[in-house]
């Protein structure tokens, strides 16, 4: 391996680093689904110096050589030098991608992957160019959550979520387009999936990576103000809602700080209250409100249905409301088809199948709306 | 063909007629795609006396035997003789379904297909039974507009219609559901694709075949009331907002009788005028009370989205007042996949495959429903 | 209908008749599958003047229109009047072929279809051009036993019988060729599936239609001698052994004529008596002889296995036999797969998956032998 | 993780070990593809105690949890602790399968990975149970070679190949067979791809793993006597005559050794000159009776076609000249569809659709050769 030449990940300049990063930091964390490096590298092998941590749910990682998914693992805690390809004609220009799989984990503050160098015999090129940025925010669907595993699987474990298989990745494929996810399994826009109102994705939106905030990770700056003008995004799809559903069906949640008691309510008939439902439509409404605020260019669309149509109506009369509210009308909803018994993957969740539906929908969808629109 | 027996068609009881009728008539009439007649016959054959008629609009009809398609046809002007099925071993019992292609052709009131009798050398048997009945109301994708025809066919022809590909005869097998289809290319809620305000669907719902009354049909009962209480729908499914969106970009239409001239307008930043956008989700929540008052029981449900989501979210909106203003909450709205080169058909409708989707979605959120539903 | 003129049929320069035929006669007799007419024509419309008759088996016919098949029915005994389209706008050329659906009917001597003229308000322009020339020989399978029909239907009818959705047809239509195929449901190489030894293909080879011939349709040319020059194949494709196979399985057979008892044998372990075997590897050498020798120049293939891969080593064992005994390599073998319980269509034969998988198979191995041949 | 214990590999007894193995060692060498271990495991983790080595090709691998696949990697030199799962809930039972994904790499003899210990905080159960023992010899298609990858992807790089994408791997799930895989990049049944006549399969069939021979893994037995007798396949399907095909179009090989020249030869007309066919031909039936002499029972099939039919007619003749010479009619002879632009994969070869397809076919026909056969 003579010829290797160890590059500090920040000195080197033709890279594209995926996901909202601190950029004053030494190395480059990857603290959520989708974070990671692409480059465009000549030579004949690229190794990566990497660190990981992790209490209870370790990170997974995924390796795309040429744009094709070739390699998906776990790193254990400590340091690594991991080979991102070799054997190749040093003569070629190889386009590679390493990102993390697993979401960033709100229950465990110390997972990470922290990308510290690269070696190589070969030279980085100009970094990947993309048609699109497209922001997506959502919950176990955007973490890929069943994306891996039997149906038969049941545990919630790190093996079973990913972003290389969920619509995000594969719309960003089909799209040319560089894809940013914000996602928590069970949370909502209002409230998880068992009534814990602390569990919303807004709470976390003006962060740099709010979810894994809080504890270790923020040295690598996840709980830092997100700098919104850094990267804006022509389109930002919204797929929340499907956890706050899920509350009417769960018993009440006891804050365990508070001591507050919450609940959403079902009527005798089955019907869900009007007042909590409009808790959620309401949490809808200021999220877009807040989304806009911060990105007063892009498209938004809110997307839902892969787990359940239930609350179709109050999210788009949500997407309503809000367009009354303000005249803001550069948003749209979106309803994706519930996954199936062909579709479905592990722990009851979208599989692969259901994951592309959803994509060439939402691909057709901004396909025509970025023809329809003027080149920015 | 000794052992033929002529039966007149109304001295037939083991038959299954389909699609809404005068039941006071001598013979059974197809006025409108979907309708038709359903035997179990033993028997070597069975032949139908059939009348059939038009001007502008030929009339076409299929044949299935035993749940396949089998035979598509157009039927000329006069009397003719036509076996549906021949050459089986007489042991057996044959399920014939032969039903009309073509809908009600509101261009073209003289367009009928006729049955009055029907020979066979056989029995009829008890007719076949349904789990479910969905009664599907729409537009020229109801009609099955470019099911048939190839993708670069662009006259508005009645050979590229069709009842038998379209989603509704699709969700009708995959559910074991008896199909009732009110359905007319062009006409929206509100007003038709080109602004002509006197075609919306409402205007007809309470006639046996209001599409194809006021002319020659109107001897079959066309225009006459139908009572809503012979038949009680499951569910009923609204597929119609496309045309009326269609009438944003089209010029202003003067109606030939009062001079009267209606345009929907489009504000200058490509959005649609709020006003007019008012007058189609009014027609839609009126028209979703006026299909209440007449099912009291259905399950409804306002599907859109096949030809473009631009009017989805007013559209939701229109489900919501609905149902803010009757408390009426037995209804919903589903948003099905836009059409895409791989799905589209000829004059750029829906294809086979786009219809495929179009019914899975469909039956999933159908079969959901009625299992969480109490039998009736 | 004022401006309909009629044509005689054999007064129309721009046609393309499919299928062998006899070029003496006044009318177009349709005495196989796939035997019909393709035209090119502007105008409204065009109708075709019919006669057909039938004594146990009914003839059946089907229309494509611009490439894609529309319509598909039987045909009655008598004179009809068919419309082959209508309503087009008259300014277009309209493509159509009509052609018959059902195989030649060695059982049914008087089956048939007669086109006697074709009556437009239009003109007949240059006719379709072809890139390709490809005759097929087969059994049911090219007939399309089951590729029409419920998987639960059980008798031998006209209906479940197609051209439409063989893989002769579609291979026709992605490779762009004109495609003529002689086959008969129940024949062999050597022998019938019952050992009948009267039943096999190459007996009829050099007829223009001797399957149909010795009857009724002797007065159209069916039993002529057939001028293997007037139409040169680049390439044909014999589908045979699946009957000659099934004689194994199936008692012995008494020609009624000659009270001679045929039979096949099967030895105790299962195989199949190589005496036997050697019977129909000696015919298929033979036939492979009589094809080159009436077709100095065509790509010859052999396919096998769509219902059963049982002779495939005799099979292969004759061509390589054929090769050695003659020198002559432009032949080769070709397995294509065996139906399963995915793409079986009715009477346990081949669906139209099954066929649209063969096509696939013989459409890449043709393109690629095509384009590795020098331009003819 | 206090309360994990330490197997040594070698004391574990509830454990299915796959591919040909020195049992006399203290380590598990997985020293081909689809080499591996598989337990059912009781407990929330297990780890696998493992040692890798390589000098030009790394050794990739992969994890399969209750079936389906979960991690693809490389391993590099040295000593490593990998999990194969952790997370799960400890009261289920978990079915791992970690296994080789990389050719024996006779390129490469120091290429391995070896397995010492498991550690598990659960009990080790009846190991998994599998209807039957299918071994494949072959090619690169069978080492998977371009299963992975762009497209556009040229270099023969270690993670092009795989054994979990390879029609190997999915016949095994669809018929729930244990498989053994003997396969080599470039190797023929008589020579290599380059006309090296050291590179034929049958040279290296009674050991144990004799492509990994010769070199560093002699100490892993690669070189050894394989016991035949120690797993008897229900089926072995050979693979082999598309390398044998290259040679053809490739230039003379100068054995590097002895100096002497090989080639075949094409005649002027561009088919195979008939001498060197039979050179292939009588390697073919030398290595069929070979596989008999050494598996008396089991049901042999030659597999061709997936990167072209040019060899069909002589490989069946082979099969077709064993069966005459020897009496033994218990092998076939199946053609599987060849590769075309929408299955292919990297570096031109068997995407991951076109092995899917061989599989159906595959698995199609040994559910109907083992449903005929009378249980063992």
């Amino acid at each position: 391996m003579s010829g290797l030449t160890y590059h500090n990940i920040k000195d080197i300049r033709n890279i594209k680093l995926h996901g909202r990063m601190d950029t004053g930091l030494d190395v480059v964390p990857l603290l959520s689904n989708g974070h990671g490096i692409e480059v465009n590298v000549s030579g004949s092998q690229l190794w990566a110096d990497v660190e990981a941590d992790y209490t209870d749910f370790e990170p997974w990682a995924a390796i795309e050589i040429n744009g094709e998914l070739i390699s998906r693992f776990m790193i254990d805690k400590g340091s690594h030098r991991i080979c991102l390809f070799r054997g190749i004609d040093s003569s070629r220009i190889t386009r590679i991608k390493f990102y993390r799989e697993l979401q960033a984990m709100s229950d465990d503050k110390t997972t990470n992957i922290i990308i510290k160098g690269l070696e190589t015999d070969g030279e980085f090129m100009a970094p990947p160019s993309y048609d699109y940025r497209l922001e997506f925010i959502g919950d176990s669907i955007n973490s890929g959550e069943g994306s891996y595993g039997a149906v038969t699987d049941e545990d919630w474990t790190a093996y079973c979520m990913s972003y290389s298989r969920t619509y995000v990745n594969l719309v960003g494929r089909m799209l040319n387009a560089e894809c940013r996810v914000i996602s928590q399994g069970g949370w909502g826009v209002f409230s998880g999936w068992d009534n814990d109102r602390r569990h919303y994705i807004p709470r976390f939106y003006d962060r740099i990576c709010g979810l894994a905030s809080g504890g270790a990770n923020d040295k690598y700056g996840a709980g830092r103000s997100y700098d919104f003008s850094s990267w804006i995004p022509d389109a930002i799809l919204i797929n929340l809602g499907t956890n706050d559903c899920s509350g009417f069906g769960q018993p009440p949640f006891t804050d365990p700080e508070t001591g507050a008691v919450y609940r959403l309510n079902t009527n005798e008939d089955g019907t869900f209250a009007s007042g909590d439902v409009k808790l959620i439509t309401d949490a809808a409404v200021a999220f877009l409100k807040t989304v806009r605020k911060n990105n007063p260019t892009s498209h938004i669309v809110w997307l839902y249905g892969m787990l359940g149509y239930k609350l179709s109506l109050p999210l788009s009369e949500a997407v309503n409301r809000y367009i009354t509210e303000t005249g803001d009308k550069n948003v749209t909803y979106i309803q994706l088809p519930m996954v199936n018994e062909t579709t479905v993957g592990a722990r009851l969740h979208p599989g692969l199948k259901c994951h592309k539906l959803a994509a060439e929908i939402i691909t057709d969808y901004l396909k025509e709306h970025f023809s329809n629109q003027p080149l920015s």
